[in-house]
């Protein structure tokens, strides 16, 4: 009997598609969608992996089913929708991108609500529990009552953040980002209202990792280009001229330096310079991208010139992080 | 105190939302929205109404709390989420648009399943229950538990229709309007697999039409002017002009005909002729537009001609039915 | 020599190109564009009028230069550019659409300020005149001049509301319909902060009506269409039958009721009943659109049944008053 | 065995799409279209007729297949690919819409040529036969051909009105509707150089007229609703108060006038007035929609007030005049 | 006399534009257009070349005639215009993008047809040929002739694939990718049905390159920067630090591995460490992108670390292997 | 009191915005705009630095009044708008993108008029001063005055370039990059007709930079990234294989070349060969992208192989000039 191909579920609309789209390509794991209709699509550079496109709450669903092996979307879904019994495995906690915390919200008109609280006091003086607009009802249910705050659940479909001038619910749980869409409708956060922090994660079905070695390689080259693409998103190469006696004085200069040192040292190679100038040497280094200033300016004061900056498509490391700490979730 | 303004909910996206407000401008009811951005508009020709726009589910619950005293949505979400109280009072139940029916599917793959009998029979032959997945779990539990179908309901986000071949459920529970979606799936409906009818209809919360007198005036107006909108679609004015040797005359040949007797018989005035021919009469009468052709033949067999067909934007019957049916449904 | 064409330039772009392409054809004037690249198109209906796409102050300008004879625009932009020399004659001052009003808005933060008077208190404790941006310098300027409100006016491209948050202005004057661009920016318009309101109107160039003949004809057509159409708007035709001795006495019965009087009075013709009942008639008066629902009401009172109500097109009185009243502006 | 249903071709895109279901629309045949992504759809007041979408080309081929019954498209690519043997039948030649011609055009930069007269002289002064771009081999060859200009035909699936100036082609043979795209390109229309005029028609399948009964019956259908479609578009029913001696006299003054008199004569109905002056009558007649200014004058002069316009859907005459030319045809 | 500029063909829209673009950027000549509505543009980094956007069937006549000389284009189309007289060079078959095949395809309903030789039974068995339906004559043409198929070819404007269910034509010839429109009309391509393969190609006007050296060189040019660039994509530039007595000691470890060998060998240079520990060098290899996975396992594996990637925009070999092939062309 | 945050204001939409925001992605500087409705945006690698989407001319108001610190923006709007006292400094004039040019231009039926001269001798002849459309004013205004042609400025709003042809003005001051618009418009630039030239450019109120030295800090960070991206865009690295003797006999070929010499002179790293083959150098140059053709060449001659080219994200020189030359205005 063949076996169902290993499958990845993306997210199928809106930014989260995009921006799973943008991240899985720049980890040089470009998806290629022969037709805009279809719900499925593959991998050129990993042909053994098929994609396929759903809501993010039926990802998590199709990832603990064993339907789908593994899926890429918010945490904060996931958390909603994970059940108990441990079927699925969040690979990656940190994949950079979609971004945005759980969290309650209330009318501004109720100036002395800032807090948690705040919140309750203002519930303690009213006499029916508060009723609370969210489409995350199981993170929302178990925060509020961890919280000891009387409420009443509201479901809802569409744009939650009308619900208090409708008159639907007294207040809302949702995802909240830049905060703007908050601010439109009039309502603001609790200082200390965050009930689930949330970004892309990358998850796995557990019992299938456990069974099918092809699967549990496929979640290593997953993990291996992905830890490869963010570790090398935050470096670039540097190169620079530089002179000196030779090289184990130009290396010494450098190690003066706080920002250059490399990730092992620099590699120091020579120049031949036009004029026959002696001890010109070009010297590389890996600079973590938010210091490049500070390095430049380093460089400079060593006596370095002719500075050039290079992308870095990967960085890898010994073994990938990641997949040793799945590897000790499986056998746990 | 003042009291909140009457309100009206509509469907805030999508094909129903387009239906709905055409259904208001041809009813009289045109909506003025001042700004794409705001969930709130207006009826200038009924000013005491303001208009929301919520999702079709978010609607139900809002007539069904209160928070809302009228709603038009499909008659699918209304039963899904109507709750078993009464709170909802449905004021007119075919408002002409948005018509489709929640209805079994299962993959065309299995080919000895065409209705609900041989699906408890392909049912009985596996092991296991079905897998159907769903965005109606109310009334898909309760059909297939009056048809005693071993099942296991899967809630799902996002487009149904691939569920099956995904692995994500066996088989699905969906809206079906034209079929050609299921058909591009390769699914099939069973014959007798519809589970809900649907078409758009008018809602309305009970126990505030039967406290505050002006949303039961409200209630009556919007029955009056649907209802008469509803009756003038399907009919047309016809004018004919028509040789006779009295009025008297003419209406007996026109009551030998079956398709343009008129609500009550045909207004007869006389025409003034350029060469003073006298006995010629104008005839008018109301058709069914379906019945127009045969209307016309009719006309020309008992010599009319110069027929003109004009448009008729409403019929007042004596007193709206169902605001009658409204009424006694109150008292009950 | 040939003279140019007579041109009647309209907006070219957003909302009001629409409503007034709009409100054109609903008076009999469709506007056909052959090429939606082309900034010319024609009235069929009308093959001598050639029109003009032009932003609204171009209009404007062109109307007053007199390279353009009439032009449709909104009375706003008419009154910050008309100059006061004449040029421009004011023909229709009312089209229905395009409303809004030119308005001082201030930050919501300015708590004390809620109309002129106490923006004046609120100028006179700051040391510095009060920083306007507007898109309107002419009327905003005349306004503040006439309330005796030191300011420096700000000339703005782009959106104006932002201002204040940006710190470009620190109030503005702009363009207000539905008040909820302020309401998201946090802005307040001054209760007696109206500088000029507005809808579209209908211009032409004073001089041109004086001295070319065949387009004062032209401005009497437009007049008399708009008018029609404008008055047909509001109206419809009904018809209801009802028995009674003779038209005489059913004539009486209408003249109890307030709404159902006609223009003049009512048209009665016999209607032919089936089983011969005599003294049947139709009656068929013309009712205003929002006194509809009590005119059917009282036909119904006084005996009225099967009640048809039909759109009107135009309604044509004596002569139209706006053309007299150009005729008398022409001459004055 | 079952039939086939009886089936109209329509374009699938472009304005040519929507003008064509914007036609039927008005003419009381919406299309009703379940799904965007199908080729099929359905007219709800003629449930036996089935529609499709095609391109024009194809259009063609199917009725004269006979794979289609109908189609409408426009008469340039039914010129061009209706063949020689007579398998299509035009059955209404004039839909009003799709307006445009098959015209030649050449640069501005040849100076001399305008007509065809100095097309040949220029053509004579070259020495190779001119290379003409167009999509319409058939038509352009034929036209070529009679004019005995030497040319080669330049077969072209793009923008054909850049393919001088890429130096593609010569010169072209388009399709010009207002001109606009030939002068942005710098080429001039020859002022005799119109090949074919072209605007949307009904064409039918001869053989299956002939042999399917209900197929014919189903185009005298299409017929007459089209036949009493258009008629009605360039009239409108206008109703004015008038007072007179008796009928008669009013009826003198209305023959006075040359475009009140209607079809056949002012019907003519007694006003109930409020102060009891008697002899007001209403007069209603059909006039020409681009008569209507005048009529409006003729019924002041002769003392006309309260004067309405209503629109009309259809006018029947005695049997369309096309359904006879086809009958005529069909025998032929 | 001036010569007309250099001039390349590009597909004037659809998804062929944009991958061409993509393709030309990646490339290095980034394709500069001023204004959408112009059909041509310019590569800012190769001045001499214009770019003139055509339909594909537009692109093959005009490198044919020689009115443009270079062109992008699929292959399908080549074959199908191209002539019998070698006007038209492929320069360069393979640039990667547009991939699709020319595929003869049956309703999924003829169950027995699955072959060509399984079709030739089913035609023999009818008493009619077959009606093809093919926006490709020519080449249908001859595929069917070479396979004894008899057959009535029809042509078609819009999209083939409803053609059989329409009854235009029993089966179809037409351009297949992923297959997912014949799959969604229930069609099935014939398992040795490919008539053409097809992709993106670079052609040119043979007799131009003979003739104009200016345009010979540019074609070097071009397809130096082309080959560079595909063979540049497919590598990666990788860089270890490993400790080893000395750079030959190193080597010879490289060498024991399969893919990190380089293009010729590693580059070897010492990397300064900071705390002096002796014969640490940094080794640089060209790795093939698919081969990236082992090479890394490699490298970890004969001591290497801290591994970086780096992206290659360029590879050039001694001289363009299709240079010479073009070259030989010409001559031949 | 807490100081407000630096801000950079960009153009608000069009082709300029895109632009902008793709030149500040490729220098390293991503802007953040968390919600499409928002004005207001971040640049994570610069979290110090606020910012905000304004219209063009807005831009240059905001920074002349230093409510904005920095602007990024046409030189032709600052031209118009900077006034005359110094207020803004232009940090950098030339950051490549945005490039177009204020032109006068005249309709083609002017036959006689190619420059100023001839258009003031057209002037001349004429009674009346010419009446020029523009959107700059004050720009055109000190050209037309310096040349002494007498004139009318027209202000315009909309599409100046169909203003001839309306008779809204005689000829245009409007601003021009392909010529495309004005062709299409029948109009002509005058060959010495440029007003201004105009491309974005980088502007900071001279005040807050001599006042706030963390706004002079974010100037010299800013001018630091934009002059290393400008000077890396227009270069690449060069990795080639060569044998030689030894790294000076092999530098001395590479200075017999002219675009290979590097900012320095090549860096030479011995490369490991396989057969063990000695003398084999990888030799690595930065060259200008636009010689790289001849780059490839001339390394070909002297023995170079294996020719791989790779991108440059940024290359820093000693100190960036324009930071030193805004010190100096500053002082100055």
């Amino acid at each position: 009997m063949t076996q169902r191909p290993i499958r990845l579920s993306l997210p199928s609309k809106g930014r989260l598609e995009v921006d799973a789209l943008d991240f899985l390509a720049e980890t040089g794991l470009r998806v290629f969608k022969p037709n805009p209709r279809q719900y499925e699509a593959h991998v050129p550079s990993l042909p053994e992996l098929g994609i396929i496109f759903q809501r993010p709450g039926d990802i998590v669903v199709s990832v603990r089913q064993g339907s789908i092996d593994f899926g890429i979307t918010g945490l904060d879904m996931i958390e909603e929708k994970r059940g108990d019994n441990g079927d699925i495995l969040i690979l990656h906690d940190a994949l950079g991108f979609g971004t945005c915390a759980l969290t309650l919200a209330v009318p501004e008109a109720w100036k002395t609500v800032t807090d948690i609280a705040s919140l309750k006091k203002f519930s303690a003086e009213s006499n029916t529990p508060l009723r609370v607009a969210t489409k995350f009802p199981v993170l929302t249910e178990r925060f509020l009552n961890q919280q000891n705050i009387p409420h009443k659940l509201i479901a809802a479909e569409g744009t939650l953040e009308t619900a208090p001038t409708i008159g639907y619910a007294d207040m809302i749980s949702d995802l909240v980002s830049s905060g703007q869409t908050l601010l439109d409708n009039r309502l603001r956060p609790l200082t200390d209202g965050v009930i689930q922090r949330s970004q892309a994660v990358l998850i796995a079905n557990h019992h299938i990792l456990q069974t099918r070695p092809e699967v549990l390689e496929m979640a290593r080259r997953l993990l291996e280009y992905i830890e490869a693409h963010l570790r090398a998103k935050d470096n670039v190469l540097v190169i620079a001229n530089m002179r000196g006696e030779n090289p184990q004085v130009i290396t010494q200069k450098i190690f003066t330096q706080t920002n250059v040192g490399g990730l092992q040292g620099p590699t120091i190679s020579p120049i031949g310079v036009r004029d026959g100038t002696p001890n010109w040497y070009s010297v590389t280094v890996v600079v973590r991208r938010d210091h490049l200033p500070q390095a430049i300016t380093e460089l400079r004061n060593i006596g370095g010139s002719g500075i050039i900056v290079s992308p870095i498509t990967y960085i890898f490391e010994e073994e990938p992080p990641r997949y040793k700490a799945m590897l000790a979730a499986l056998k746990g």
